[in-house]
């Protein structure tokens, strides 16, 4: 079977290049164009981009050229985002008209009614938006959208609860790798030794977020769940994983017993799809005292297991743990791609 | 006036050797005896201590010889304690009931119900617990205890907030300094670019604590107050400096500005004693966006200040702040030095 | 072909469980023993060792009963050693004299004149030492060792240089990482944002073990290599992979390019003996100019590959780059079991 | 007296802060002008800069409004520069040729001829070159350097080991830390936990500086030192404080024990001139095994403080040690300022 061109927007910063090393080897898909800046268009992809990952660099598409962010010169049926957000505003829809899907990590059009925001193992039928979308905006493709990289680790443990139980209420603060501000990012003249207690938008999107994702579709769209949030937002001197210390009111107050033998017991929406990018284990439950610990779980099954610890109780809201996930992976590319995989298995490329 | 003499119990360590530094040139207090282990008894200062501080090493006692934990060697009418909790529930009753007066650091009494467990600013008046300790326990010294250094940070704006509108219920996720575990302390192995969502008995140490230094002294002794208070504990790569994302419910909801304005005006109760160890301000609020951040700000008036910032509504309790304080100084030896302060201006000593 | 019995002898500290790591699916070697202090004898794996490492925990061995470092318990034809220095002093010998072959990283025996200390691509015939060495000792087994940490990344580029155009003298700056003191090892309030200028006999033994294991092999024993070297060691904080800044006098005062060619055209003595432990490439020369870097670089090829860069002239001694290599693997655990995979592969087993 | 107007360009970098927190209460200088770029020009200083800097914010000069960086606006008779290579190149002389006497920390005119590079401890009979410089360029100011952090740093220790014994050869590798590279300088993505063994342009300013600065002044301008100097430079995760491993070679092949004395005995140019900046103790020699540590040691006297440690042999050269200066102070801002002290102590202001 031949595999499907896809574009990927932005391939030079940090998610782009863990676009790029994802599916420079995918199964479904095959890198058909990379796209950058203005400044950059027309540069050999090694000459324009510092690799900052592992493995090889560039992916061994060194010799690639990258080209304009605009759909008359680097149109694939499916797009992959990792644009910022303002340019994001104008390049997503552009080739959405022209038909693309644009599996988007930006949060331009993420609370949009229209705009799936997805969490395959959590709310994959969402999906249907799609259609909405298409012809609301009269687009031949469409967007859809992953969350913001904190709300979907605070998703990994609320998600399955929430469908076990039902949530009321969660309190998550959260203490944040320095990857999810981008590269170069924050100084390291505010990271070393220090807790910066302020990420600019990042307490309003977790807020959001959440309750969109976790929302019933129904003809009228989405409704909300109806689940108070309140989160705070640091960032700590990690490299990568976010790890948020949270406190929950689930309905029928369940004990912490409960709580492991729910998320233990979850099935995730994607699971007999034999997804390429699903990780062997969606939601692991910890029982060590003092994990999980993001510079030594966060890279369990290539950044996309959501890893719980510390199930307890709270005097306050019932339920206290810890999640632990990776941002630029299961909070970023990774989480794009595994949207167009799901989209792909439920035939909407 | 001549100075009183004190005793250094557990002079090595890290809190010991601040004790050493803000004892060395007190005005009120001249050390007298500084102790260690039996291993280390015998010793020159200076050899037995690998002084960790900045500023003259060993403080200029490093010729001292150190002494036995015991008051018949060491005994003194002040004694401030660094001691260990297991040593300090023998050794501290031994210098009480020889009739010292103990300042203590160690968990070891904290929770008794005739131990007074002070902030100076926020309870002097517990120090009359003493009266009945002494009937209580026939001794003709005492023992009073700092709370615990996570305890006090939270309580620098859960105290004012308290008194000026009744607390109801806190959440707290604390983001703790390295050096809040002594030395060695957290190996390098576990600390560089991580972090460690756990601390043994902190959690509940902050949950009861906060409650009995916020109790009312009545004639039956100290009425805890009716506070349910959530902690969640974490390590961070930070070296001085507990961050606390903190959530509260206060009677009467009252709006972030109105928070502001009972902090800023909070009247501490040493106003006025002029104890040589207070800050020049005990109680700052912050208004940058981002601060208070603990490798910035925590030295502020020589680590006694506490630091408030980000004071905002919360969805779920109704007020969201963040609060700082250092751990070591106004969470430990500080402490227990404006404890001391505290009892000699009320005539106590 | 049925697997070789082997024992790790110190297998819960940070270097034994990557002994077991390594072992746990060798094809050529099965863990019959797993060996730990009196302590922790008689105690499974997994409750007396808390896993530090990446990858499933305890390897799947953690139902493994511990056992005691003693021949008469614990004995296998082939042994490797992760214990203490001196500690090593009394067991090595002890399963030497029983039979065992003994793969020892412990520095005890290192300098001893009958004893190999193996680089396997730079010195694999002082293997020979072995038949002396029973002569003499009157052992039937045996012990070899791998040098220190930092010895063997230095001479990653040093032991090519020397072959091609002969080593006269060698200044070497070391910036090592935390993972070389073990665990607990540095704590983390001198290792935080900090440079520990000193490591307690570190450059002792780097002088003196690269001039044995460059030395020749001759009737009389091994010559050392008439080379000057200064090492200045320097305890930065990185987790793992130390970075050396090495000059070096060679004969001929070869040119940067020189060095190049001759670093890239390297035969190691292990060249198609396809060991299975050996790097797919030893020695790596980077182009880029900031490069290599410990927490970028370090994890190729399973930790065993060493990397040069920057490759310029000195003013003073003539040539100047940098080498990184993994101070666990390439400089631990790694390097014992490719000792051994050598030894096994000349027949010597 | 009357305190001398003054003007410091490029005010909101941290080395501008760091000036204007050394200048807002100095006995002899009185701010007059603080510039910025033209982007900056015409706000208030506490809004155009974040201030990064322990102790009262903007050292109380918030509301001063920037000017441009040009004489016309912004005249002062002494100015201090912390502006980029780039902008000083044409800045720097338009307010010499106005009539200022500049104290620049740029590198722009450092190896001029006629450019006195000073570090007044050691060559302070180089400010004489002004002389020549107006002669030669027809300035009625001119323009005065500091060296380059490192070479400053290095030259603590070489500087007065020169003058006692002549020094031939000099082996220096440096551990930098992230200030030098200015805010926001280095990404926390690359520096955490790692080391990047390269800084663009530094190792060639070591090689040259350190030569000029010890060079003889005679009637034909500085006869530069012969001294062979081999820069390797690094960057570590510290803070404030370059720590430079170094060997040398000394005429007369001197014991450690005579290097310690000729550092003990050194006088520095400035002693008995009362220099307000001027550290108490130009160079200290510390005994212990593992110090100076730039964490622990960098602050004392204000930064101004040279530190060595670990004087012992080199195999090589002959002589080895470390050392250690704060890069921002005695390697910026601490230096133009104590530069300028000695010009107005010899009367050229």
């Amino acid at each position: 079977m031949s595999r499907i061109p896809v574009t990927i927007l932005g391939a030079t910063g940090t998610v782009g290049q863990r676009f790029v090393r994802r599916l420079a080897r995918h199964p479904s898909f095959e890198i058909a164009h990379l796209t950058a800046s203005e400044r950059k268009a027309g540069m050999r992809y090694a000459d324009a981009c510092d690799w900052r990952l592992e493995g090889e660099s560039w992916a061994g598409l060194g010799d690639r050229v990258l080209e304009l962010c605009d759909p008359g010169r680097a149109f694939s049926p499916i797009v992959f985002s990792a644009l910022d957000c303002e340019v994001a505003l104008s390049v997503e829809p552009a080739f959405a008209r022209a038909g693309s899907l644009v599996f988007s990590n930006a949060s331009a059009f993420r609370m949009e009614e229209d705009i799936p925001l997805i969490v395959p193992e959590l709310n994959a039928d969402h999906l249907e938006l799609l259609a909405f979308q298409r012809r609301k905006r009269g687009w031949t493709g469409g967007i859809v959208c992953n969350p913001n990289c904190t709300t979907v680790v605070l998703l990994g443990a609320l998600g399955p609860l929430h469908r076990a139980f039902g949530a009321q209420a969660v309190f998550a603060v959260s203490m944040q790798a320095l990857s999810g501000a981008g590269y170069p990012g924050v100084s390291s003249i505010d990271a070393t030794a220090n807790v910066v207690p302020f990420i600019r938008g990042e307490e309003d999107k977790v807020e959001t977020e959440a309750r969109k994702i976790l929302g019933l579709l129904g003809p009228e769209g989405i409704a909300e769940a109806g689940i108070e949030i309140s989160a705070s937002c640091n960032r700590v001197p990690v490299l990568e994983g976010h790890t948020i210390a949270a406190s929950m009111r689930l309905t029928g107050s369940p004990s912490p017993a409960d709580l492991v033998a729910a998320l233990e017991a979850f099935v995730p929406d994607t699971a007999g799809l034999g997804l390429y990018s699903a990780p062997g284990l969606f939601l692991q439950v910890r029982r060590e005292a003092d994990r999980p610990q993001p510079r030594r779980d966060v890279e369990e099954d290539g950044g996309m297991r959501i890893q719980v610890g510390r199930v307890r109780s709270c005097p306050i809201l019932g339920s206290k743990l810890v999640v632990l996930g990776h941002n630029t992976e299961r909070g970023a590319a990774g989480a794009s791609v595994l949207n167009a995989e799901l989209a792909l298995s439920r035939g909407m490329v």
